[in-house]
């Protein structure tokens, strides 16, 4: 069995982290909503971003899942889509980093 | 029973009515989905704009319905929402266009 016991130092680590990763992706969203926008041609196009944002949220809600337990892998799937770097979680246990590690090389 | 024919000059004239209207309101609903877009602030905006396109999708694919049988209540509602005026239905005979302002008086 992992180690799934999060000391007060590493939640606060993970929250900071996870915060993070989140509020860069909005930033990128909004960005990407913006100029979406602002290129909307014809009607397709407005209902294009509206299936774009319904693909979006639905990852949104899938992805950013603060429970303990999946936190291992909400952390690596963020380091892989480019949302955080593994220097971020320094601070975390080496079990937990090793795990993550792990995750991102299969 | 209503006179459900529709000539061919009625047809002409109700077609062009019908596509004025909806691009003149694909175009405005272009122009709140820029301004929304622009002046996203923080991460709820952007599943507000969401949820306002979703609602505005539903509203389009109700209205916009081209059956002969419905389109004295579409023209209608074009009218009442200020996107056709009675003017530009020209052309349809004398039955049809007192069942639409019939229509915008109740």
């Amino acid at each position: 069995m992992y180690n799934e016991n999060w000391s007060r130092g590493e939640k606060a680590v993970a929250r900071r982290a996870y915060d993070a990763a989140r509020s860069r992706e909005y930033s990128a969203l909004a960005e990407q909503v913006r100029r979406l926008a602002k290129n909307i041609a014809d009607p397709g196009d407005i209902w294009e971003l509206h299936d774009f944002l319904s693909r979006k949220r639905k990852g949104f809600d899938q992805k950013y899942n603060y429970r303990y337990s999946k936190l291992v892998f909400v952390f690596a799937e963020l380091i892989a889509g480019g949302w955080l770097t593994e220097a971020e979680l320094a601070g975390l246990d080496e079990d937990k980093l090793a795990r993550i590690h792990f995750l991102l090389e299969v």
